[in-house]
C-alpha cells in the first residue's frame, strides 16, 4: 500500500510541495474511513469568498451507498491526508456518513442554509 | 458591463452562494487590474495542506506579457472580486507584473522557496 509522491531525482514537483498542493491534484483524490475502507472521492471544494479558506471538500460517493451519485461535503477540517494510502482519511463509519447532509446532481441545496447543517451534523464551527 | 450572477428565480446556484465559490468557477475567472485592463486569468489554485488556506492564485498570462504562456503566483489576498466586471481585480501594472515572480510549463519552480519570494515581491506575510 505504501506510496511515494517524490519525484525522481531531478524533477521538479510543480503540482504539490511539502506544504502545498494545487486544487487539481485534491480533486480526484481517494478518501477513506478508518478501517482503511475506499469510501469515495474529492469531486469538488467550495471556497470562503472572503477569507480564501477550503470550507468544505465535496465527496462523490458513486453508488457506494445504494442512492446512486451522490454529493457530500465534509468540512476541510475532518479530512487529514494519509501519505501511505495516499489519499483523506476521515473518522465517519459508512452509517454516520449515509445520514449526513448531502444532494444529488438533481437535487441542488441551497449553501447559505445547507453549509451551515453540515457544519453541525459534523460539529465543526464555521470558518 | 455590468453582469450578474444571480439565477433565474427557482433556480439554486450550485456553484456558488453569497460566500462560497468552488474551485472549478475562480479557474478561468479573468484578471484586471486597476485601469480595467485584461491582464490574464486564473489557471490554479495552490492550497495550504495544512490550514486548507488559497495560498497561491496562479495567473496565466498568455502570451500578453511577450513572453510566450507564462504562469504569475499572486498572493490570494492581492485579488479583489469585482461583481460589475465578473472578474478578480489586483492593483498592480503591468510593469510590476511583468518583473514579479513567474515560471513557464517549462521552467517549474522549487515552490518551498519560490512561494516565499512570491510573499516578498508582494508584501505578503505568508499565511
Amino acid at each position: 500500500m505504501e506510496s511515494t509522491t517524490m519525484p525522481p531525482r531531478g524533477e521538479v514537483r510543480t503540482d504539490e510541495t511539502d506544504n502545498l498542493i494545487s486544487a487539481d491534484k485534491v480533486v480526484g483524490t481517494t478518501v477513506y474511513n478508518r478501517q482503511g475502507e475506499h469510501l469515495g472521492s474529492v469531486y469538488s471544494l467550495m471556497i470562503d469568498k472572503l477569507n480564501g479558506q477550503v470550507a468544505y471538500a465535496i465527496m462523490s460517493f458513486g453508488g457506494f451507498l445504494g442512492m446512486g451519485e451522490s454529493y457530500h461535503p465534509l468540512p476541510w477540517k475532518v479530512l487529514a491526508y494519509d501519505t501511505g494510502l495516499d489519499g483523506y482519511v476521515v473518522d465517519l463509519d459508512r452509517s454516520r456518513l449515509k445520514a449526513a447532509p448531502s444532494y444529488t446532481p438533481r437535487n441542488a441545496p441551497d449553501w447559505d442554509t445547507f453549509g451551515k447543517s453540515v457544519d453541525e451534523y459534523y460539529g465543526v464551527p464555521p470558518v
